[in-house]
């Protein structure tokens, strides 16, 4: 481990999804823009621009390897942002391509990569309508890096997000967890598994919209990146104030990412999805909640816990005993340049 | 020189501003996506969002050295996208930014690039909304690369583009040239000068907009960046179909940066601005454009030529001799990493 108290330098924790890159944004960055719509701490923000409400975006994506089982990193980067919109409750509208090249960096490999991404928004629904392109030196890079940013359309009434969660709401999580980054850690290492696992990396709009159109009160909606469920649930619980509970027995976890976990030391719970996200809603609109996502690409839906409990602004787990333990960010590396 | 005939990998130069770079985005990257905001090539997309106008637009910044007289990578990518928005003749509401980090990297260097940040985007009147920042391996980056992008909502009747330009708009320059490049390159070189040249960097918006409401009838606008004064107008004359005619004369240079470019072997036309940019407006609104531009932080704005000519879809430059010569893109490695 590479993590040091009090470090004067970036180390490779701090874009892991752990406790360093929560107190990096919180300590650094936040506090550098401060304003309203970054406090929220959303996947967007949502602007009022002319009486339409607009969300916001944007990631960059640094996966290593840059092509892995089920996608590459251009797919990862439109879905990435069409869902960082659709976690907005916002229909994506137009999506921004930014590349930074290494010097050296095979032309046929970039046009892999664009083929990826043209595919990936004619699937999603939406056009890349601005870009950029810049290389840097060899050696000063790895390869290819691509930002995307995002906008798209607000069409529901809600506010949603961490500080609309309300005691008593009902917890859902879409589907099983742990694929793209077990997937992309056994690309990296060079492990293979005996059937073919793959990156989950989906567009989730359509799923989000349909819940809108079936008049569920969505309250929170979060995807579940870098850090995975637990780290998601966490910055809730904390902008929230609430406690949140979720059940262990409830967490559907296939058997080969399970076997993979126990192998690498990871918990599963931490690893990042790319096609997986929790959505709050209030406990008369779960089971509806809970068909419409049966019925959008989301067989797996399930509730898996609420929010409320002993611990405020904290996430508790009921593991399979029975017993309640908190739950924090891992405070050391867990899976650099997953996504 | 890098460049080779057919190359098959990513060179150095496919990021100059130069011919490479021109013929890597058009043969590869707008093909790959493309539909009719992108095919427009402007310095960003506008987009009907529930009844208003909304430019979108992205850059990422790979500036070597981070940190150079007049400002840094922080201040070159706020200002870099509030331009890219005045650009669309929008008036900026909120911008991204995305952090691709190296291990290593001193956090204060951090620190120090959000303040530049957090001051620009004060300066420019516009919020930092939304954010990501993602760190990689040392050896797999430089220290920092950001992106930011941006939107602003449109609220003039024009179509500003290069499809909009006509026959016979005067072409008009806000400033000198050349500062930011030469800056820059003097500073990754240590060579120093004897009075303070310094980036122009500067946020656009306010002189876009005062031109606006004044009601000047605005074709096309085109901040002189990577390229320089001849990418910009070369790729206009591209879209547009239209010849344009410079005359050399009447192109500000300062002193220092004539001599720099001198020694460094640099035409000024070809260098990076960020500070600086064209407007094509019909010849009756010329002198009131001007006018509006002095007052508006432009002292130095002037006409500097035409649309029209004998060369359809190219840029002539009339040199101080009186002789017309063509402006071709440089076909190899002019300023790698300026912004």
């Amino acid at each position: 481990m590479r993590v040091a108290v009090g470090a004067k330098t970036i180390l490779l924790a701090h874009g892991g999804g752990g406790k360093l890159m929560h107190d990096l944004l919180a300590e650094e960055v936040f506090p550098a823009f401060a304003n309203p719509l970054l406090d929220e701490r959303h996947d967007g923000a949502v602007l009022e621009v002319g009486g339409a409400r607009v969300a916001f975006t944007t990631d960059s994506y640094v996966v290593r390897p840059y092509v892995f089982p089920g996608g590459d990193i251009g797919v990862l980067a439109v879905n990435g942002t069409v869902n960082d919109l659709a976690m907005c409750g916002a229909r994506p509208l137009g999506i921004s391509a930014a590349f930074i090249l290494e010097e050296g960096f095979p032309l046929e490999a970039f046009r892999s990569v664009l083929a990826s991404m043209r595919q990936a928004a004619a699937a999603a629904g939406v056009a890349v309508v601005t870009g950029d392109t810049k290389v840097v030196d060899h050696g000063k890079g790895d390869g290819i890096f691509v930002n995307t940013a995002g906008i798209g359309v607000v069409e529901h009434r809600f506010k949603i997000g961490p500080s609309s969660v309300r005691p008593e709401d009902a917890i859902l999580l879409s589907g099983d967890l742990g694929r793209h980054g077990v997937t992309v850690l056994a690309a990296r290492e060079g492990i293979e598994f005996e059937t073919a696992l793959a990156s989950d990396t989906a567009p989730l709009h359509r799923a989000v919209l349909a819940l809108l159109d079936a008049g569920i009160e969505i309250h929170c909606l979060r995807d579940l990146t870098r850090g995975g469920l637990a780290a998601a649930l966490i910055e809730i619980a904390e902008v929230s104030g609430l406690a949140l509970e979720i059940e262990e027995a409830r967490i559907p976890v296939g058997d080969e990412v399970r076997g993979a976990c126990e192998i690498l030391g990871l918990d599963p719970i931490h690893v990042a999805n790319e096609g997986r996200f929790v959505v709050f809603v209030p406990p008369p609109d779960a089971d509806r909640a809970l068909a419409v996502l049966a019925a959008h690409g989301s067989p797996g839906a399930r509730p898996i816990g609420r929010a409320g409990g002993k611990h405020p602004g904290r996430l508790s787990l009921r593991t399979a005993l029975g017993t309640l333990r908190l739950v924090d960010l891992p405070s050391g590396e867990q899976l650099p340049r997953i996504c």
